[in-house]
């Protein structure tokens, strides 16, 4: 931010906090920063309050790492989900993605990141001792590795898989290919090689 | 916000205040809240606190009604502007695209708004009288009007020319048409009709 932007040195401060967060460059920053100028005083406060409170009222669930502002977050707590299924995601912020679905009614587990070999990321670093222990501990069916399709997410799926085949546990893994509603056209090559290999049998047109 | 995005309750209130600013939609919002999980805790802290602050911290600065943090903003107490020339914007906001420009070193007045009839707004909702206050004391020789080139902008520009000729200061308006580096097949015709009737004579081809 250079200093002569023009704009009292309490308007910079907070441009500046405002450039740090994704996708906001200065002039967004500084757009937002002239709109919470025309906000009532009471709710800057509350926002403001809200946002240095944060990291003390969050903590990540004790049972599988998601997201909570209680020990245990609302999906361990919720008591009509299917405990026989548990899927593994990469980030607590994969969770709400797969809950906005409505398609699983199962627990979760949070990775809290994926295998990164260049980057010295382990599995030491991910949260499998954790897993190693929901997993021995026993009453799940189906472990349904969500990592992301891409090469770093195979890897550490893959991994999963061998790490936790002692468990006698079903392991599957999510379907990739083409997404729902997407033109083929725009389809990259990886998503259309994926979709091919995971291509299935749907039967002979004549039986439909 | 619905209350099932599957987020803790301190994580749907910050989403939810995120969502109040203009262009921040709810996935915008949630992905920006994300983001703030990962900032050093002190960094939140300050960045709260800035906003809590603000409103305390900012005025408008008691000639001109810029953005200050002190009774008179910077560019009334700088000793290096020229007192001659005095511009008349619709927002504070206007000021940094203007001294960004680097093209003006003048003073500037900020009327607070435009004249808005069909919403009610008239000239008393301006800040008139203090321009009529800093025109009666005398050394100004240009009255720049730098309001918008729309209808509400021209009209209030009209308005201010009429209002403020018995000071005997030149009265001048900022240039409207095609913007400097745009392709002329994409202006729309209100700005085609400005650029035509604000056209001036360039000199013979060989004169040049």
């Amino acid at each position: 931010m250079p200093s002569d932007s023009g704009y009292p040195q309490p308007i910079q401060e907070l441009v500046a906090f405002l450039r740090r967060l994704p996708g906001i460059g200065s002039r967004t920053a500084e757009r937002l920063t002239l709109a919470l100028l025309e906000w009532p005083e009471q709710d800057l406060t509350q926002f403001g309050e809200a946002l240095v409170t944060l990291r003390e009222r969050i903590c990540a669930c004790e049972v599988c790492g998601n997201l909570a502002d209680t020990p245990r977050c609302r999906i361990c707590r919720a008591s009509d989900r299917d405990t026989a299924r548990l899927c593994v995601v990469e980030t607590a912020a994969q969770i709400p993605v797969i809950e906005h679905s409505g398609c699983y009614r199962g627990l979760y587990h949070v990775l809290g990141g994926r295998l990164m070999p260049l980057e010295g990321r382990g599995p030491e670093d991910l949260r499998m001792a954790e897993l190693h222990q929901r997993l021995a501990a026993g009453g799940f069916a189906e472990l349904i590795l969500a990592t992301s399709p891409d090469v770093e997410g195979e890897a550490t799926a893959s991994f999963i898989a061998g790490d936790c085949a002692k468990y006698g546990v079903q392991v599957t893994r999510i379907a990739a290919g083409v997404p729902v509603g997407a033109d083929l056209s725009f389809a990259d090559s990886a998503t259309i090689a994926m979709a091919m290999a995971g291509r299935r049998d749907i039967g002979q047109p004549s039986e439909s």
